[in-house]
């Protein structure tokens, strides 16, 4: 099997497992609801933070079956995070991934309802899967991740730039840390915690999140700069803060340095591949 | 020391509590945000419900300073579901408790970012303070019950009547379990989870909140009768369906089974008092 039918595998895993939780947890809920929530997590996402949750686990010698519902807890806390950026009075975007955004399909108050419901759900899933104290561990580094010192700054620095137009690489290392690379951390230390290791390890991965995240959202940047032609103020961005070249080297940089700590573990095929997928 | 001072002394110690958790842990965060989760928070609320999870707790030979960020995260859950439900797109209100209400002084998209920021914070509050399997216990009874099958679905189903204008008793009785009593409800619950209690006390605990809730939602239905003459339809209200006389009685005999439930423990003076000082 190649890499990306294995990937495609490992996506169909992440969404069944969520589809089945919510079709059988939420069966009663208000029907306008629970469809709301399935249409904003299920919607054909590539499952990164999830993906690397499982795999990392697994690298590590731990059960990815026992990381599976911590991994879908990230998702819905990403898709939540997706519902509320999108409303009207933050990024107001009439669309995501190429259909309506929550609120333009089920009405703003859905948007602002159903957000609220994911990102509990992801608690209501963890609180049904902390049977031990990696478990907690596990938590403890989600809702940090999540929270107002993680992803929601994140977002309140991301609308402040936004209404200011006013940006500087500093702010936007951080904005970047707590939007986009808080979540992928804890997707990862997640993992690692799962896997139980020890604090070594937890260090490594501590570090191999930060390469990987700042290399992700740099090509990330990448790719906007070429289908968007964004530039500084509208949308803050490394490759116009830094320059194209400046920025490649840095992209090139930060990969290598987390394809380097992959190298030092067994069991790191798949992450290995994943990892050249993403930045070779 | 009567009643009234009593009661003014925990309401202080849960905001005591709450204030020094929210500078400790978010000082670093944007100020408006950090502003916004306590005023939002610390606004002169009554905290019935972490005071009756403190002294359920208490009366259950439990301690109540272990109950204590438990009952905190439940004040953060109970704000977050008012700075939404107050959103423009919702119940669109300008006012909370007198004062503007948190989209109203920081703007809608802090409004919705305060929320999320609230609720997240309960969580991470919880996942610190996850040492044992009754912390689990009481955890998953939160996140059961302020989710999309609790307080969530409580307001989409809010929202559909005051849409529609359509409410009939059966559909009241539901909107105001998951609404209001869900909380409450879990409230207690927590309270005798932490106290590590059997089985049987645990069902009489469901019980009392089942009575208590019912009865603190008709209490609250004469007085908003008699602060706005609110009719069915516009606001949907248990005095309006059964008439006065029948939701008195109603109101009386609920009130009388969570008093007599609280008779067959020790402890129970302040929570004696309570029940008295919210239904006599």
């Amino acid at each position: 099997m190649n890499f990306k039918e294995a990937y495609s595998q490992k996506i169909e895993l992440i969404d069944n497992y969520i589809t089945f939780h919510l079709d059988s947890k939420y069966s009663e809920v208000s029907p306008e609801l629970a469809e709301a929530m399935k249409y904003s997590v299920l919607n054909g996402g590539k499952r990164l933070r999830s993906i690397l949750c499982i795999e990392i686990c697994h690298m590590l010698g731990g059960s990815a079956e026992k990381a599976l519902p911590f991994a879908a807890a990230i998702e819905m806390i990403h898709a939540y995070s997706l519902v509320h950026d999108d409303l009207p009075a933050m990024d107001n975007s009439d669309v995501r991934r190429g259909m309506p955004s929550c609120h333009k399909k089920f009405g703003e108050a859905m948007g602002i309802l159903c957000g609220d419901a994911l990102l509990n759900a992801a608690y209501e899933l963890i609180s049904e899967s902390c049977e031990d104290s990696s478990s907690v561990q596990a938590f403890k580094c989600i809702a940090a991740a999540a929270g107002a010192k993680g992803m929601i700054d994140g977002q309140v620095i991301d609308l402040n730039v936004a209404a200011t137009n006013e940006c500087y690489l500093k702010l936007l290392t951080k904005l970047i840390e707590l939007k986009t690379m808080a979540l992928i951390r804890a997707a990862i230390l997640t993992g690692a915690c799962i896997a139980n290791c020890d604090e070594k390890i937890m260090s490594d991965m501590s570090e191999f999140a930060y390469h990987l995240g700042l290399a992700f959202q740099l090509r990330d940047d990448f790719e906007d700069i070429i289908e968007d032609g964004a530039q500084c103020g509208d949308s803050p961005n490394f490759v116009n803060f830094l320059g194209a070249a400046n920025a490649k080297e840095m992209l090139e940089n930060h990969a290598a340095s987390a394809a380097n700590i992959l190298k030092r573990y067994d069991n790191s095929e798949f992450l290995s591949q994943l990892h050249s997928f993403l930045f070779d």
